[in-house]
């Protein structure tokens, strides 16, 4: 897909959290071929192992070859270690030719799609969910930008991975669409008051990964749960090359609203 | 302001959050000679004085004489035990002849506006905002809505005291602005999973309260302070008892679309 792309985004430090599968592997991949040598993958997730696969995986790639050089921070984004160690990473990783510094909120977790608001009981369950998915990626944002501040030279990025259930309500969703709604308007405040870093607030699409398959298995409201199956068997899901190609035409072109919601459709 | 009203909202249990003051001490005031004798307040907020102030208020006054019950429950509700004697004093004072079960979830918190996102560093900070301002909202609407489920004779009114910041950043504002969109999407899937019960997304506007005080004193961004002040001191504020009475015409007449975000200048 990045082969119809033009352009480079520059020699680039961008840090990617939720990298080890799904979207977040893939915008690893067609980041490090559209960064120019020299440049630094941070990539973060949980599981150490897939993330160590996809590490050796860039590392043996044209790119890494080439120089691109790739960093994995096993981390659980809910932990304030978790966050600290990521900024130490990229701290130590942040070369001298830098500049460009991109940052990929990207990890999030779907919640128990299987019951309904009124089962939304336990205040622990809740705000564990949004610790996970608002909190964290929130102080990695505000953690990141401290690190690396505005100065000339560098530019600074910061994408977040949104969804259609930021801006619409879906039955049995209720941790998703209101996790995804904060997260998207904390971006637009960013925007707001950072006119000098470019804060973009990409919506995906419907993606052919483990989430879609939690989705269409364990929705509660059957006539939600029947359109994720349709969408399936009539091959409506994206790949998630396809969504990615678009979310870099994006970061390329670079002229997008900063803190605009931009879903793949748009594209 | 309640006197050019006419109906009433039937015989009520009303609970309200953040009743001791502000904008919450108004609607319970309100409230209270817009409802059927035998009606029951139950008032929660953190500060007992001004609670059991507000209750002999409103049992001395004339809905009071005429058979209006006022529970109170002094309660922290970000804490779980808050949320059960909430419930708990609700169902003991839940009597025959009620036919309408309200929950008026109003109590909020400004978060802190001196600052910028890139402050925000600290996920135990943004944790504990988002646990009082989301979650225990989540998880009280919950719990109420399990106590008094559906049945033939209830009507169930559900209110979400909303802000123009659920739908618009606002630079040093981010923690409120993340809440209220977060807050204010979990209604919008209440209303899409409970087409019985009516969820009113209610803006109050700019209301002339100690959160305005906070608000025009502390805000970081010296624009947004600006135009707290202006807005203070070319009287633009509004009264909480002239944007109650939009919300009780809105409730009394009973036709907006549930789940809808509806704006006191919209009325």
């Amino acid at each position: 897909m990045s082969s119809v792309l033009s352009g480079n985004l520059g020699r680039v430090l961008c840090i990617i959290t939720g990298a080890s599968r799904g979207f977040g592997r893939t915008v690893a991949r067609e980041m490090s071929v559209l960064v120019k040598p020299g440049s630094v993958l941070v990539l973060t997730a949980r599981s150490g192992n897939e993330l160590r696969t996809l590490q050796t995986e860039l590392t043996e790639s044209e790119a890494g070859m080439a120089g691109l050089r790739v960093e994995t921070v096993v981390a659980d984004m809910a932990q304030m270690e978790g966050l600290q160690n990521v900024v130490r990473t990229s701290e130590e990783a942040f070369g001298e030719g830098i500049d460009h510094l991109m940052l990929i909120n990207n990890a999030a977790s779907l919640g128990d799609v299987s019951r309904c608001v009124t089962s939304f009981t336990n205040m622990a369950e809740v705000d564990s969910y949004l610790s996970l998915n608002v909190s964290s990626s929130l102080c990695l944002t505000a953690r990141v930008l401290q690190a690396f501040p505005q100065r000339p030279g560098l530019r600074r990025t910061v994408v977040n991975v949104t969804s259609l259930c930021a801006l619409q309500p879906f039955r049995s969703w209720v941790l998703y669409c209101t996790g995804k709604a904060a997260r998207e308007m904390m971006f637009k405040v960013l925007a707001e008051e950072e006119p000098d870093i470019r804060v973009l607030n990409y919506s995906p699409g419907p993606l052919d990964t483990a989430m879609q398959v939690e989705a269409r298995t364990n929705t509660a409201d059957p006539s939600i749960r029947k359109s994720f199956v349709d969408m399936f068997d009539q091959g409506q899901l994206l790949t998630c090359e396809a969504s990615c190609a678009k979310l870099m035409k994006l970061l390329l072109e670079d002229n997008y609203t900063s803190g605009a919601h931009i879903d793949v459709y748009d594209v």
